[in-house]
């Protein structure tokens, strides 16, 4: 067989032959912004060939500071397309930690989105190997700032070359991409994305039992790009042909139902929080949107309750596709379909296997371990969840936490599953958050969702209190629905036919908000602290 | 990222553990075989046992000598599964070219079913390497025959590890299949396939825009597993956990109805031959047969005529997907597929875009290319059409014709194409095939597909025959539908409106069959040869 090196380049070529007409659709500050994926190609050469005259070589590090806009899916493919590193920095994470994975990574030049300048401002005399800073911006003038050398996105393409040539010699498994990932305590670890790596998982996206992605869908990533490559769907689109629409910096619930509205997307992906939020606007406005191009509601990043899946799905007739995957991951590792002769199942049924992460997809392995070896497949076993493949790292880029989570030839994810008889997990916690109580674990996550399937409950997270004579006891915090009223005992009662009897939590405490990590999840360490003393004092 | 190498047996690994319950329907000579994955897994271990006990090693080569079964199939995973090369023999090869390409990959051991044992019987004496036979069939005694050493495959399984751990430290680009192409002159080709090509390949089969292979479907590949591995059918299948209906020896179009009927196959796999027979039975008997079930018949090999793909579409409600590809293509290369924004198109437009071979799949690339370069795409400049990537062949096993066909990085493939705006080919001919009238080229499967068009003409061939001073004209071999009929005259006035004067045939000569090779097509050296004299004397 040839070689044929499977290059992020050829993506976007394929694009450029077959679907030069198809349309990517991005949503910037200055308003609407439309192109082709012929004009995608030749703006993405000229970023390339801007990028080397500026001094870029292969494996050098450039990363980005942005929004989903047509500027990063540029970068998405200039950048690896040169051999260099394509670095998405996470924007929510704090100045110091920004500065910590520039640092950390030595990343060369950064692309930026000029609404994080201030940023970039702040920790500019800690940052050792940035050399330029390319603002990314429609405006014909560069703001005020005392970075330097910086440089005009806009500009430099008009003045390079639109027929650059990718270079073809790049090893697969050189390094395309790179994000790094928070962690509990400590500095951000990195994770390094092979151009083989993202291009085997970019097959695993358009399988037709995993999302499908197809030339004829209109794929809308909420999750951000500095997120685990929005979970690879601007490289899946533009292989694809697929039309894309990126919605842009700081979007509200409406935009978003607008969007799909507008640009009939057929395929969307976020977190639980994003499509909460969605759901909300839906409830409240329905009348104001179509929601019937949606053939797809992609949800991960944590566990979505099964209220919201049947809300979506019964209320708003728009299907939802649970999956799981983490930063480790490229991300797509197991995604729920119903197994064909699951199809007669009763509804009730079906939505509780479609409420589960589903199997592993075609490419990676999966097992589940605890203290007595594999656990079995009976639904009930919990154990900690372990991947590997192809599209899997096997190492936090430069660091020694390495060693915790990469062995064996397995990344141990932290996450605490059962699994059933037909191979479909069910995230029951993270290591960190399960509660063990008296010798026993049980899963905060189950009870969460079992409070947010309650009428008057918007959000809740339950952590594990420290607890004299139990070592550890569940409390849950309550965020309610605007208007909704609920007690204690009344959402005690209503947990109580669910579970067993020690697993119900030993107090409820209402909430304004939950605090949220920078992906949106819930911060449950910080609850832990603040109600560190709750059950002693 | 993680190495994570794509082997064969990984494929198998997934169905026993997925998808245990889900079944494969196997009609063998003494009936319908039914099991399922799980069992499919034991056996397949065991058998992968029984060979490593005869002293087959890694990179040797064991070949079969059978039909579309289920044995067949646990040959396609045991054999690659320990290292060693699954040589798939075309039996409907001469004798003389089966004896030779035994000899030439050097097959260690044979699996046969005992239909063959004569045409073994016959060549025995010229086998060189060959080590042990192994007879795949159902009877408790093995028949009389002078080959040795021969053993019972039955026997072998039921004494070998149904626990046998396929070897993980193999290299994805190690050989793990092999199938040799008939030459118009000269003996068969050999190409070897890797389980990095196999596995990429199977990647492109599930993807939503391609063949879209998934667990609820029921694929029947009627393309022999001795040909291009039945177009990665059973590969597909077994990954993605896919119910398999393999319709074993001599089939007939009633038995491929009846099983689309019983076992409600939903996607099925052939050459155009296999469709006319199978629209001949369905115009003749619509009442007993059921075809809803069908989403998908897939038709490669060749060329497949407009009026069958209407005549399936339009009459029998039966969606028809026209691919392209190759022994040296694994074989996907080229699927037609619409785009969305031909979907409004009207319908006879849409079915000539559909006539045509699609465009390239993800993964592959492909360009056209005459005496002036790289042809315009224009759907008119024929070129010759030359493929690159992961899946394509980069050599004929030990063979001195590597040097035509593989060069420059491509595979060229003989066979001339246009190539339309959208990057849809068209095969206009084989590069030996294309009749040269007078400096001009004239494309004898446009002319055979106009003249099977026809409501009179069953099947059609044009061949070029040497003309004294043009060089070449066309010639129309014609086999009329029974009962049928038509002249030459009626037949040219009705090509008349359709072409440029001088692509319009010399002659039409009708016949009550046409010659065919093994695999269905047209033979048209023989009709060459015969018809060598045919316009000059």
């Amino acid at each position: 067989m040839m070689e044929g090196s499977l290059l992020i380049s050829k993506m976007l070529e394929r694009a450029e032959k077959l679907f030069p007409k198809k349309e990517v659709v991005s949503r910037t500050s200055s308003g609407i912004h439309r192109f082709n994926y012929k004009e995608l190609g030749e703006r993405t050469r000229r970023l390339s060939s801007a990028l080397e005259t500026l001094g870029v070589e292969r494996g050098d590090k450039v990363a980005t500071l942005a929004w989903n806009d047509h500027r990063h899916l540029e970068a998405y493919f200039a950048i690896p397309g040169i051999g260099a590193v394509l670095h998405t920095i996470n924007i929510r994470l704090s100045p110091e930690h920004i500065a910590y994975i520039i640092n950390h990574a030595e990343d060369k030049v950064l692309l930026v989105d000029p609404m994080f300048l201030p940023i970039l401002d702040a920790i500019k005399d800690h940052l050792s190997t940035v050399e330029a800073i390319i603002l990314m911006t429609d405006e014909p003038q560069l703001p005020e700032t005392s970075l330097s050398p910086i440089y005009s996105y806009e500009e430099l393409l008009s003045e390079a070359n639109p027929n650059y040539e990718f270079p073809k010699d790049l090893d697969e498994n050189d390094p395309a991409g790179m994000c790094f990932t928070s962690a509990t305590t400590g500095k951000p670890k990195g994770v390094v994305y092979s151009h083989r790596g993202i291009t085997l998982h970019t097959f695993a996206l358009g399988l037709a039992d995993s999302a499908a992605i197809s030339e004829s869908d209109v794929c809308m990533p909420v999750v951000p790009m500095f997120h685990a490559n929005a979970w690879g769907m601007p490289f899946a689109s533009t292989w694809y042909g697929t039309t894309q629409v990126m919605p842009g910096p700081s979007f509200t619930p409406e935009l978003l139902a607008e969007l799909i509205t507008q640009e009939k997307v057929t395929i969307t992906a976020g977190v639980p929080t994003i499509w909460l939020g969605l759901l909300k606007e839906l409830d409240a406005n329905a009348e104001k949107y179509d929601m019937s191009s949606l053939r797809a509601v992609l949800c991960g990043g944590s566990a979505a309750p099964m209220g919201m899946i049947r809300a979506f799905e019964q209320k708003h007739k728009v299907p939802f596709i649970h999956a799981y995957g983490m930063t480790e991951t490229t991300p797509l590792a197991t995604l729920s379909r119903l197994k064909s002769y699951q199809e007669d199942l009763p509804e009730e049924d079906k939505l509780e296997i479609r409420a589960k992460q589903g199997y592993v997809v075609p490419g990676l392995e999966i097992k589940v371990v605890n203290d007595e070896g594999e656990a079995e497949w009976n639904g009930e076993d919990m154990g900690e969840l372990l991947i590997r493949g192809p599209w899997i790292a096997d190492e936090y880029y430069k660091d020694e936490r390495t060693t915790d989570a990469f062995r064996d030839g397995w990344l141990h994810t932290g996450d605490i599953v059962t699994i059933d008889e037909e191979g479909i997990i069910k995230i029951a916690d993270r290591t960190k958050d399960l509660v063990k109580s008296g010798g026993e674990w049980i899963s905060t996550i189950d009870l969460e969702n079992a409070l947010m399937a309650h009428d008057a409950v918007f959000e809740a997270a339950v952590v594990g209190v420290p607890h004299p004579s139990w070592q550890e006891r569940p409390v849950a915090c309550v965020v309610l629905k605007p208007e909704a009223s609920a007690t204690k005992e009344e959402l005690l009662d209503y947990l109580k036919p669910q579970f067993a009897k020690w697993w119900i939590p030993d107090d409820v405490i209402f909430m304004d908000e939950l605090p949220k990590t920078s992906v949106g999840k819930f911060q449950k360490n910080s609850l832990r602290e603040e109600l560190q003393e709750h059950l002693i004092v």
